[in-house]
Protein backbone atom coordinates (compact mmCIF):
# COMPACT_ATOMS: atom_id res chain seq x y z
CA UNK A 1 0.00 0.00 0.00
CA UNK A 2 1.82 3.33 -1.42
CA UNK A 3 -0.78 5.74 -0.03
CA UNK A 4 -3.34 5.83 2.86
CA UNK A 5 -6.50 6.43 1.88
CA UNK A 6 -8.17 5.30 4.95
CA UNK A 7 -9.44 7.95 7.81
CA UNK A 8 -7.49 8.18 10.75
CA UNK A 9 -8.57 5.50 13.15
CA UNK A 10 -10.54 7.50 16.07
CA UNK A 11 -9.98 7.03 19.93
CA UNK A 12 -10.85 3.94 20.73
CA UNK A 13 -10.51 2.44 17.87
CA UNK A 14 -8.34 -1.33 17.98
CA UNK A 15 -4.98 -1.60 16.08
CA UNK A 16 -3.93 -4.97 15.59
CA UNK A 17 0.57 -4.52 14.59
CA UNK A 18 1.40 -7.71 12.94
CA UNK A 19 5.43 -7.96 12.57
CA UNK A 20 6.84 -10.57 10.72
CA UNK A 21 10.07 -11.99 8.92
CA UNK A 22 9.02 -14.09 5.72
CA UNK A 23 10.67 -16.92 4.51
CA UNK A 24 12.39 -17.27 1.39
CA UNK A 25 9.58 -19.88 0.34
CA UNK A 26 6.94 -19.79 -1.85
CA UNK A 27 6.26 -15.83 -2.72
CA UNK A 28 3.46 -16.95 -5.89
CA UNK A 29 1.70 -18.68 -3.40
CA UNK A 30 2.13 -15.49 -0.38
CA UNK A 31 1.38 -13.02 -2.85
CA UNK A 32 -1.47 -14.99 -4.39
CA UNK A 33 -2.88 -15.22 -0.16
CA UNK A 34 -2.15 -11.83 0.66
CA UNK A 35 -4.22 -10.42 -2.35
CA UNK A 36 -7.10 -12.82 -1.21
CA UNK A 37 -6.90 -11.60 2.40
CA UNK A 38 -7.17 -7.48 1.66
CA UNK A 39 -10.34 -8.71 -0.51
CA UNK A 40 -11.61 -10.38 2.11
CA UNK A 41 -11.15 -8.17 4.62
CA UNK A 42 -12.44 -5.18 3.33
CA UNK A 43 -15.90 -6.51 3.70
CA UNK A 44 -15.53 -7.59 7.20
CA UNK A 45 -17.79 -5.35 9.41
CA UNK A 46 -16.12 -2.85 11.81
CA UNK A 47 -12.60 -2.95 9.40
CA UNK A 48 -11.38 0.56 8.78
CA UNK A 49 -8.20 0.04 7.08
CA UNK A 50 -4.32 -0.51 6.81
CA UNK A 51 -0.77 0.03 6.68
CA UNK A 52 1.62 -2.37 5.04
CA UNK A 53 5.16 -2.15 4.40
CA UNK A 54 7.78 -4.98 3.58
CA UNK A 55 11.98 -3.97 3.38
CA UNK A 56 13.86 -6.21 1.06
CA UNK A 57 15.33 -7.96 3.93
CA UNK A 58 11.31 -10.04 4.21
CA UNK A 59 11.19 -7.85 7.28
CA UNK A 60 7.44 -6.25 7.70
CA UNK A 61 4.73 -4.46 9.59
CA UNK A 62 0.98 -4.39 8.99
CA UNK A 63 -1.10 -2.53 10.94
CA UNK A 64 -5.03 -2.91 10.56
CA UNK A 65 -7.68 -0.72 12.22
CA UNK A 66 -10.82 -1.89 13.90
CA UNK A 67 -13.54 -0.23 15.04
CA UNK A 68 -13.94 -1.90 18.30
CA UNK A 69 -12.17 -5.07 20.43
CA UNK A 70 -15.17 -7.34 18.60
CA UNK A 71 -14.94 -7.00 15.26
CA UNK A 72 -10.94 -7.39 15.84
CA UNK A 73 -11.41 -10.54 16.86
CA UNK A 74 -14.51 -11.71 14.48
CA UNK A 75 -12.06 -11.10 11.77
CA UNK A 76 -9.52 -13.70 13.41
CA UNK A 77 -12.46 -16.21 13.56
CA UNK A 78 -13.02 -16.21 10.02
CA UNK A 79 -12.32 -19.32 8.34
CA UNK A 80 -10.44 -18.75 5.33
CA UNK A 81 -8.52 -16.00 7.60
CA UNK A 82 -7.34 -19.19 9.99
CA UNK A 83 -6.69 -21.86 7.29
CA UNK A 84 -4.12 -18.75 5.63
CA UNK A 85 -2.81 -18.29 9.18
CA UNK A 86 -2.16 -22.07 9.24
CA UNK A 87 -0.19 -22.17 6.08
CA UNK A 88 1.65 -18.57 7.05
CA UNK A 89 3.38 -20.56 9.91
CA UNK A 90 3.63 -23.67 7.87
CA UNK A 91 5.70 -21.56 4.18
CA UNK A 92 5.46 -17.98 4.67
CA UNK A 93 6.86 -16.85 7.72
CA UNK A 94 10.43 -17.37 9.81
CA UNK A 95 8.63 -15.59 13.43
CA UNK A 96 5.73 -13.15 13.56
CA UNK A 97 4.56 -10.93 16.32
CA UNK A 98 0.98 -9.93 16.84
CA UNK A 99 0.37 -6.61 19.41
CA UNK A 100 -3.02 -5.81 19.74
CA UNK A 101 -3.56 -2.08 20.71
CA UNK A 102 -6.11 0.52 21.61
CA UNK A 103 -5.92 4.33 19.83
CA UNK A 104 -5.74 6.82 22.51
CA UNK A 105 -4.86 9.50 19.41
CA UNK A 106 -3.99 9.84 15.94
CA UNK A 107 -2.41 13.10 13.47
CA UNK A 108 -1.65 12.98 9.44
CA UNK A 109 0.23 15.41 8.18
CA UNK A 110 0.49 16.14 4.11
CA UNK A 111 3.63 18.21 2.27
CA UNK A 112 1.57 22.16 2.29
CA UNK A 113 -0.09 21.62 5.47
CA UNK A 114 0.34 23.29 8.89
CA UNK A 115 1.89 20.91 11.75
CA UNK A 116 -1.06 19.75 14.13
CA UNK A 117 1.35 17.14 15.88
CA UNK B 1 15.73 -3.85 11.57
CA UNK B 2 15.47 -7.14 10.47
CA UNK B 3 15.12 -9.25 13.27
CA UNK B 4 13.14 -8.40 16.81
CA UNK B 5 15.48 -8.61 19.65
CA UNK B 6 13.39 -6.69 22.31
CA UNK B 7 10.85 -8.10 24.20
CA UNK B 8 6.86 -8.12 23.41
CA UNK B 9 5.65 -5.21 24.62
CA UNK B 10 2.93 -6.00 28.00
CA UNK B 11 0.13 -5.19 29.23
CA UNK B 12 -0.61 -1.22 29.41
CA UNK B 13 3.11 -0.42 27.59
CA UNK B 14 2.03 2.53 24.59
CA UNK B 15 2.64 1.59 21.25
CA UNK B 16 3.94 4.91 18.77
CA UNK B 17 2.91 3.52 15.12
CA UNK B 18 4.81 6.26 12.62
CA UNK B 19 3.00 5.70 9.07
CA UNK B 20 5.19 7.75 6.26
CA UNK B 21 5.73 7.77 2.55
CA UNK B 22 9.16 8.90 1.72
CA UNK B 23 10.17 11.54 -1.03
CA UNK B 24 13.14 10.79 -3.13
CA UNK B 25 15.31 13.62 -1.61
CA UNK B 26 18.08 13.11 0.49
CA UNK B 27 18.92 10.11 1.10
CA UNK B 28 22.09 10.22 3.01
CA UNK B 29 20.84 12.81 5.21
CA UNK B 30 18.00 10.32 6.10
CA UNK B 31 19.92 8.02 6.98
CA UNK B 32 22.29 9.30 9.05
CA UNK B 33 19.29 11.03 10.62
CA UNK B 34 17.50 8.29 11.28
CA UNK B 35 20.97 6.41 12.82
CA UNK B 36 21.43 9.10 15.01
CA UNK B 37 17.73 9.03 16.16
CA UNK B 38 17.59 5.34 16.86
CA UNK B 39 21.04 5.74 18.98
CA UNK B 40 19.42 8.53 21.45
CA UNK B 41 16.29 6.85 21.71
CA UNK B 42 17.78 3.60 23.17
CA UNK B 43 19.30 6.11 26.24
CA UNK B 44 15.92 7.46 26.30
CA UNK B 45 13.85 6.39 29.98
CA UNK B 46 11.01 3.99 29.23
CA UNK B 47 12.16 3.21 25.99
CA UNK B 48 11.26 -0.49 25.06
CA UNK B 49 11.85 -0.68 21.59
CA UNK B 50 10.59 -0.63 18.22
CA UNK B 51 10.43 -2.28 14.65
CA UNK B 52 10.40 -0.64 11.68
CA UNK B 53 10.15 -1.55 7.47
CA UNK B 54 10.04 0.12 4.59
CA UNK B 55 9.52 -0.95 1.29
CA UNK B 56 11.27 0.21 -2.05
CA UNK B 57 8.24 2.68 -2.95
CA UNK B 58 9.20 4.39 0.12
CA UNK B 59 6.13 3.79 2.04
CA UNK B 60 7.15 2.81 5.46
CA UNK B 61 6.14 1.95 9.51
CA UNK B 62 7.80 2.53 12.54
CA UNK B 63 6.31 1.36 15.72
CA UNK B 64 8.22 2.41 18.97
CA UNK B 65 6.81 1.07 22.28
CA UNK B 66 7.27 2.99 25.64
CA UNK B 67 6.88 2.11 29.22
CA UNK B 68 3.85 4.40 29.46
CA UNK B 69 2.42 7.71 28.10
CA UNK B 70 4.90 10.07 29.92
CA UNK B 71 7.95 8.17 28.43
CA UNK B 72 6.51 8.30 25.06
CA UNK B 73 5.68 12.39 25.10
CA UNK B 74 9.00 13.20 27.38
CA UNK B 75 10.92 11.36 23.73
CA UNK B 76 8.69 13.59 21.77
CA UNK B 77 10.18 16.95 23.62
CA UNK B 78 13.74 15.74 23.25
CA UNK B 79 14.68 18.86 21.15
CA UNK B 80 17.33 16.91 18.82
CA UNK B 81 14.15 14.76 17.89
CA UNK B 82 11.67 18.03 17.59
CA UNK B 83 14.95 19.23 15.15
CA UNK B 84 14.96 15.85 13.17
CA UNK B 85 11.48 16.05 12.87
CA UNK B 86 11.00 19.46 11.49
CA UNK B 87 13.47 18.29 9.26
CA UNK B 88 11.59 15.66 7.60
CA UNK B 89 8.78 17.73 7.20
CA UNK B 90 11.27 20.22 5.24
CA UNK B 91 12.60 17.21 3.35
CA UNK B 92 12.17 13.85 3.84
CA UNK B 93 8.46 13.16 4.19
CA UNK B 94 5.67 13.02 1.50
CA UNK B 95 3.05 12.61 4.39
CA UNK B 96 2.99 11.14 7.34
CA UNK B 97 0.75 9.58 10.49
CA UNK B 98 1.18 9.05 13.75
CA UNK B 99 -1.20 6.38 15.91
CA UNK B 100 -0.50 6.22 19.41
CA UNK B 101 -2.30 3.49 21.18
CA UNK B 102 -1.87 1.09 24.53
CA UNK B 103 -0.88 -2.46 23.93
CA UNK B 104 -3.95 -4.77 25.49
CA UNK B 105 -2.26 -8.11 24.39
CA UNK B 106 0.56 -9.56 22.44
CA UNK B 107 1.79 -12.70 21.14
CA UNK B 108 5.04 -13.90 19.29
CA UNK B 109 5.70 -16.88 17.14
CA UNK B 110 8.88 -18.45 16.25
CA UNK B 111 9.38 -21.27 13.36
CA UNK B 112 9.48 -24.48 15.74
CA UNK B 113 7.61 -23.14 18.02
CA UNK B 114 4.39 -24.16 19.11
CA UNK B 115 1.26 -21.49 18.55
CA UNK B 116 0.20 -19.58 21.64
CA UNK B 117 -1.95 -17.02 19.31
Amino acid sequence: MTDVTHPLPPQGAVAVIFVSMRTDADQPGYDAAAGAMMALVARQPGYLGADSARGADGFGITVSYWADEASARAWRAVAEHAAVRALGRARWYAHYRLIVSQVTRAYAWHRGEPVSE
